[in-house]
């Protein structure tokens, strides 16, 4: 295992940082040399696989860490601003998914962008990545066919449509050169009307507990292409982060995203 | 063709008759002997079949009409008055998918059903049909499961749900004991909260020339099922209304729906 | 929790076992007040949820089992036929999915049916129960559409059509009045020719971790019927017998299955 | 109408020949100038349209063709063949979808897109076009996750499985540096043990009157992609070729597919 990327974890107290911990114990190519929760939690110092047999313990910062070679990182803009300020001083390879980051902190992950490579994603599924990727070529390819939208999740998401859906419907829109805001469709009830052509519509299904479905449909005439992503299990954004810490390590400089994990792939096969 | 049943159109002008003929043409179970259109019809007199080989004519009325085993009719108020008054006194089996009938024409309806066997239906699909008897059944079996539907149709088609949509929701709701006036969801955009455990829900797509989809959803915990009907072509409708008529000869009289026939053939394989 | 169902579950220390006490513990119809697990087991004398909060220790027998409503059986032949004993002497009901009975125990059993409810099924989910008793009704219903079954399971499961699959299939086939043996199609590859009309194909996908998925489509000229069941989580077969032994609880003595219970709820609902 | 394409349908009297003219009388981009049956048929002669009010007949060759801007060919090789020579020396575009091509005809082909803009299909679907270019690059981007091919048609089909299911797996093969001769399943029966990783699994469906229904699955861990193509109408094929017939007038003389022209909107859109 002397060749096993060395990962640390930031955040490892939180649900992503659970279930990182729970893939990472079977998966060979990394091995876990750090795993940072905030001052003051009930973990810090206690066994992270909770077993005598590694000596692993949770800290609250980064000045014991030992080397890395990639930091995961979901904590929140607080534990980010620290593993950035680690990652740069030490040249490590940097994957975040934490959210509501401000301006300040956005000009320094800027910064740290000209230093290290840092992957950036709202949604770590390797499948939906995919699947924008696909409807953006699809949209593209078949402007005049209608886009439909259509997304199930359990009873008790709050929101609808679900932001995958408004991402993969802004994706569509850019690729046909307009926007949501002027195209999105999201009520149709009683005597809406003929659809009113290039518009993009939503529908929206709740129940059971269902993980997360989207399905885009292109719909011609005499034909139609449906392109779906089905989640049934959530440990899948784990998965998608640690592959793309797995892609990131002795990468340039940069700012990524999943994408670039996935063209590059493409690249590699498609003439 | 001797024992063929000897088959009426009342109505042979319009969009479903025309979808009769195409299909009675080919059927070996039906000899069509009688077209009747509304009297000043520019079809009036003129060959049914557009060839000499055959000397059917379209007729404005009953007078004329040979010996007949059963009448299909598609043609309207008027249409279904006058073939009303044949089918009394002849005896004569009636399939009906005339809409928009008032408190008289209903009384005289009923007064028929005492004598001759009449089959009623506002949507003539047997897949249809089916769907709503089996979702009535899933329903009833799967109480706490959450139910969706999802109906999909061309870009323009007006009002949403479909119909056919709102019926399978009536049948699913009256299978549960509510109404859908108390529990239907029509709308979810935004912020609409968690699902209302027994709700029912309802999603629209529109585009394409998509005939019409129709799927309930019964979502439970960590399983599912789906219960759905995709039509292809609109010919279905006279195909079901043909396959009506076929079974109704030789009832006894009575008011009869789609759903006697497919009870019936239940029935006969079901233990 | 006085008037919680008293249940007690034999083979608790095997994969079904620990999928019921996991539920069992979040669902307040019921009390486990007994938990059997096989004389020499290493679970046997500990305590059933690992705490020492509650004082229910694992059992190796029903010498010292307390007064019990229902008791859920998924052990092997040799803990039912304790099971069974126990059950017969006490008059409590009987839940049970263990496989693989001889001829001397199907006797026992079919003895102890006379003294007590018993439930028997091969597959505790609710769903596929409903799809099976759905297929049926839509087979005899639609005798002329063309019948297949399409399965996917995850890429470890070495049989095809899975069982389930082939249950379904056998449902169909009765209810049509022919059999598998005579109208199964379970290869088409190269040139097989026209599909023979009455015959009931089976399509199988095998992948991922799929849990299990089945579609029957009835497949007529223009229009088709799907019936769709989805597992994504294993529990569902542990859920499906603890409702199948709330409801068993205070039946007549008799022989039971899934769908004695679903048609129950239908009758209830459906006129 | 003095700017439309105008166009000439060779083969006219064909399956593709008439759906061609069926969409081409309603498309207002084409004004159809030229219709060749072959030598002897019964149509040479007779008005294109069966009616009086415009001039167009069939003619059995080119030597009276007035000036064509573009040539849709679906006759066969004796037929391409005498195109060919017309749209050489005329510098006229031609999209063909003749097969069965000898070598010497091939070689003629070669030598004609060095003068004029040739496009080459086998299936003029545009949504199957897109399906393959997204599937190859799902295949490519996800390259761990385990592939699947579902295909469905009417029951008089006869061949298993269809011949866009195999060219589907073909592409997505190729995209994984593998063949369909090496990593191809097309049978599951009784007992095939465990899915090799790596290969690609064929599930045929066959029944009713379904037009093709093509549906590859990438199953990964926790979660999937599905791309699905759903012909309603065999009038697709003709669509396409006229799509492919405006697209092609203009472009400098060459090698062209389907596939050029979806790249070339995926161009103009995606970044």
């Amino acid at each position: 295992m002397t060749s096993a990327i060395r990962l640390a974890i930031n955040g490892a107290s939180g649900r992503m940082g659970h279930a990182l911990l729970a893939l990472v114990r079977q998966d060979r190519r990394f091995e876990l040399v750090h795993a940072v929760v905030s001052a003051g939690s009930t973990h810090d110092g206690t066994p992270v696989f909770g077993e005598l047999s590694t000596s692993l313990r949770y800290a609250h910062g980064w000045d014991a860490a030992p080397a890395v070679d990639v930091v995961v990182d979901f904590s929140g803009p607080e534990g980010l601003s620290a593993a950035l300020a680690y990652c740069t001083e030490r040249g490590v390879a940097l994957v975040t998914g934490t959210t509501g980051i401000d301006e300040a902190l956005e000009a320094r992950i800027a910064d740290a962008e000209k230093r290290i490579p840092v992957l950036r994603a709202a949604n770590f599924s390797l499948g939906v990545a995919v699947l924008a990727r696909l409807l953006r070529e699809a949209a593209a390819a078949l402007p005049d066919w209608d886009l439909e939208i259509v997304e199930a999740h359990h009873g008790r998401k709050e929101d609808a449509p679900s932001g995958t859906a408004l991402a993969l419907g802004h994706a569509a829109a850019e690729a046909r050169g307009t926007t949501l805001a002027k195209d999105g469709v999201y009520v149709r009830e009683g005597r809406p009307g003929a659809r009113r052509h290039g518009s993009i519509g939503f529908a929206v299904v709740r129940g059971g507990d269902v993980v997360g479905e989207h399905t885009a449909l292109l719909l011609g005439q005499g034909e139609r292409v449906e392109l779906s992503h089905r989640a049934t299990d959530r440990s899948i954004f784990a998965r998608g982060a640690l592959e793309a810490a797995a892609w990131l390590v002795g990468r340039k400089p940069g700012a990524y995203g999943i994408d670039d994990m996935l063209l590059e792939r493409r690249a590699r096969a498609v003439p």
